[in-house]
């Protein structure tokens, strides 16, 4: 299956979890920390415990590159494992002058594999091409983070009326020619999502900040299902990957996914 | 030394160029891509020529991650054998929420070691401080760009009058409480710069864009001189890296890179 498609086929299937592997070595369970790959085994189990379950796994690279090379090889590992039916994304936030995001994206795409990646805005239009030049990959833009520094300059406005961020998802529009862009909004900012619901009309949604971060899921479910727009994934990490430390730590994390997979197709 | 003492050491010695190791196997000589680190081999030989000349080696991290963990190990090896007084360069454009920027910044600072990070403001500042925490390195912010794309928002103006790139500035500004912070600018944004002399007065400049991306060494240079901004290095990488694509590379190198010294030390 195409990358593009896999998107598709989990949201069509009614899976939106997207489960990010911000897999801290401080955090995980101390059973697993003498293994020779501590954060590798616990990614492993965590896969293989919730593939089924989710539509996607989001590899989050400053907790890979925080260990060096070491590091780096147990990202390489991780997302060789993710089964082939599960959506994967490149959580590095890349962005470039054009013949350096050209080599960003051979990492991402060609060495690593991965259906998608997450890029920044702030260089332009050349800084984005090089990944929109992998038809079949999706990039996530973005517009405006789940973070409280997104008022700084993401929140700012244009001469024109409009905020940074509004002219961000109208550029990716515009960019869009390959039907390969998607946004990555924070689900903190919640009444700027309804309000820009309109002109994301057509474009996939990476959704994080619910849990940890404060957004509240049962709010984006609600407007997603009254503005009709199925193309969404929620991403989730420490509130998944911590619900428990002991030995059960799997089985914790599947019944908070499936206690999530819950809340979107049946919202209160 | 610490790492900003040893920034300021090479620029009061009048260095000021900083060689960018955007190195790319593609690109260098047929006679190394036998050895078993061709890359490695390529950036030894030119560090060990270059050294006592240059004010910086800056890496640029989307070369190595091309090459996958073994292109992580070559950076990891490469930083570790530029000499003590050269100051270092991680160029990762990197920004995200606060603790995954914690985690870039512990790779950067702590396991990799470098003197510095370039860093990306869309994000704001919770996604910049876990850098400036580390009241010895310095953090390189974004302002304007050398590449096309630095119109699309950086150059936008916001409803206050200021293009949006001036707010990044004035917002770094603030954030310079352990006057770690440094300014990227393009020198393809000649005007630019020059309109933004009197923001910039107290803050270190990065700057790219000389050479294959066709800003002018001379006016700049002038610039600097006539506002006594002494507090700026340029970076070059393809124009002197691949000057000869023979046995003479470092010979040629080193002659294109003594040539940038005098035209910086000595303007026509």
């Amino acid at each position: 299956m195409k990358s593009i498609e896999k998107f598709y086929y989990n949201i069509n299937s009614g899976r939106h979890v997207c489960v990010g592997l911000d897999t801290d070595f401080n955090k995980i369970p101390e059973f697993l920390k003498h293994s020779d790959d501590p954060v590798f085994e616990f990614n492993k189990i965590i896969i293989e415990k919730l593939s089924p379950f989710v539509a996607a796994f989001k590899l989050n690279f400053a907790f890979y590159e925080a260990l060096g090379q070491q590091g780096f090889l147990t990202l390489e590992k991780t997302v060789r494992i993710i089964p082939e039916n599960v959506f994967t994304i490149a959580d590095a936030k890349r962005g470039d002058i054009g013949n350096t995001s050209q080599m960003y994206a051979k990492s991402v795409f060609d060495y690593l594999k991965f259906d998608s990646v997450t890029v920044n805005p702030y260089m332009g239009e050349d800084s984005i091409s090089p990944f929109l030049n992998y038809n079949d990959k999706l990039s996530f833009v973005l517009a405006l983070t789940s973070n409280p520094g997104s008022k700084d300059f993401e929140k700012l406005t244009l001469k024109d009326g409009e905020f940074l961020y509004q002219k961000v998802i109208n550029k990716v529009k515009e960019w869009n020619k390959n039907k390969n862009c998607g946004i990555v909004f924070g689900a903190t900012n919640f009444s700027e999502l309804k309000n820009s619901m309109t002109d994301l009309a057509s474009l996939p949604l990476l959704i994080p900040g619910v849990g940890a971060q404060g957004g509240s899921l049962n709010e984006i479910v609600k407007l997603m299902n009254q503005v009709n727009h199925n193309d969404f994934i929620i991403n989730v990490s420490r509130s998944v990957l911590y619900k428990s430390n002991g030995e059960d730590f799997a089985e914790a994390a599947l019944s908070e996914m499936l206690s999530l997979n819950e809340q979107i197709n049946n919202p209160a």
